[in-house]
């Protein structure tokens, strides 16, 4: 589709001098998710593996858990004035016997909640949909191993450096071997463009998985890895409160500003061992 | 409220050794905003300043264009099983003669759009919502004071250097003075906080004035900018595609990239001058 990247002619001011040249940006456009041919969610996302993004979306929903759960997913081609397709709404037919969303929720978990909607809202709301616990998980990751993946995440993206405009998502084994990984201008389209494609791949629920992201970890990304199956989520920045609440809620293993050597283990530390065992002694600690 | 940042307890690993100390992380939690006692949407927030973040949503949406367009703004008490106050739930009530936003478009412009939905529908949306325009706006900048701009922005900013995890978003005026700074986890609410902030003050709308971001500038954020009068937009890191265009559409000047005395002028480069102006040819510029 080629609609990845998309270029501009822009001034550029280095040092005092400006000069007018041609930059690569990251695409962004629209998309409609309709499932059965009802729209559900509008997203801006960058285009390109689109029907991942559809397909893990819905898992984040709780709407689809396996394959078999899809149809079909198709682009809806339609009313433009020439009668063309703008490749930017995607239809998600549902699998006999899969229950639609039910649309007074639709994007979100919260417009059914009294007026005391709290933080605890969103964590009971994800206890209550996810369709298999990631607590029970035995996967265990060395620190060596953690501190290897942003490298990895930036070597295999192919459009960061030429944009500096995309997140990325990146699925590793527990010995760090990337699975697949995915970019998009929303860091939470990334991660729904994983899910999805593992989705229609038959590899959830993803057990004894890592999940590893680009930028911060909010309370929806973990919530995409406990919906996923996911049991260790890695941010190369910082974490919400929320974020670590639903992970220690969960029993989701969070790490947070994870840079070279370095890292913070918000939740489920259990499952990060490192080569220096016998050092994890301090204020209280275990 | 002291709700800005929450204290947890992490595993910290550095170089090989590891220990359990507290940690400071941002707060998030999701706050519902109300019209007249209709929910309307849910953003995850950080809290504080929820009357401005729900001014400057509306503000967004095209509902409010002034101070007087607000009745009053007030949170829901209400459902907890003490009756208690989450502080999560914000209802705005609007001066007669105010439209209540209409129920069928709610979150976004494009569910109404019929299956052609493509970028241009998002940048006719805002042109058709706007009430008044940014591209008469005299303002014109020197390069010198919008790179001074990230520096300050980053001075103000009191709790990113504690938790890393804050977004912020700036007021400048035309000279680099800062008029109001907001933080949250999500950069669209501390931009949305910024405008509701200087609606509620009667400034609407901003003409002649700087708004710095400390992100990437996506469409969403340049349609705030735009809905709110404001001429400049300038980001620390990327535009998208959809940004760049809006930002030409609509014309608004979009700066991204802006670090030290480098940044890249998208749209709108009439407004930038710099000391150099004689060595701004090349590439068939102007």
């Amino acid at each position: 589709m080629g609609r990845v990247t998309a270029r501009r002619r822009v001034l550029r001011v280095r040092e005092g001098h400006a000069s007018y040249r041609p930059d690569t940006l990251a695409a962004e456009e629209p998309m409609e998710i309709r499932v059965g041919g009802r729209p559900l969610a509008v997203t801006m996302r960058t285009p390109g593996d689109d029907f991942d993004l559809a397909a893990g979306f819905l898992v984040s929903e709780g709407v689809l858990h396996r394959a078999g759960d899809v149809a079909g997913i198709r682009y809806c081609a339609g009313a433009t004035a020439d009668g063309g397709n703008t490749y930017n709404v995607v239809d998600v037919g549902l699998a006999p016997g899969v229950a639609a969303p039910d649309p007074s929720l639709e994007r979100n978990f919260y417009t059914t909640s009294s007026c005391g909607l709290c933080g605890k809202a969103g964590l009971d709301a994800v206890r209550t949909t996810a369709a298999w616990s990631v607590a029970e998980d035995p996967l265990r990751v060395g620190t060596d191993v953690l501190a290897a993946l942003p490298d990895r995440l930036r070597a295999a993206q192919r459009v960061f450096d030429s944009t500096g405009g995309l997140h990325a998502a990146g699925l590793f084994t527990a010995d760090g071997e990337l699975l697949c990984l995915r970019e998009d201008v929303g860091r939470h389209n990334a991660v729904d463009k994983v899910v999805g494609h593992a989705l229609r791949s038959g590899l959830l629920p993803l057990r004894g998985s890592v999940l590893m992201v680009s930028g911060r970890a909010s309370f929806e990304l973990v919530q995409k890895a406990v919906m996923a199956g996911i049991p260790l989520l890695a941010a190369v920045s910082a974490p919400s409160s929320l974020a670590a609440d639903l992970a220690a809620d969960s029993g989701l293993t969070l790490v947070g500003f994870l840079r070279g050597t370095s890292m913070n283990v918000y939740a489920g530390d259990e499952r990060v061992h490192h080569a220096a065992e016998a050092g994890r002694h301090s204020g209280g600690g275990s």
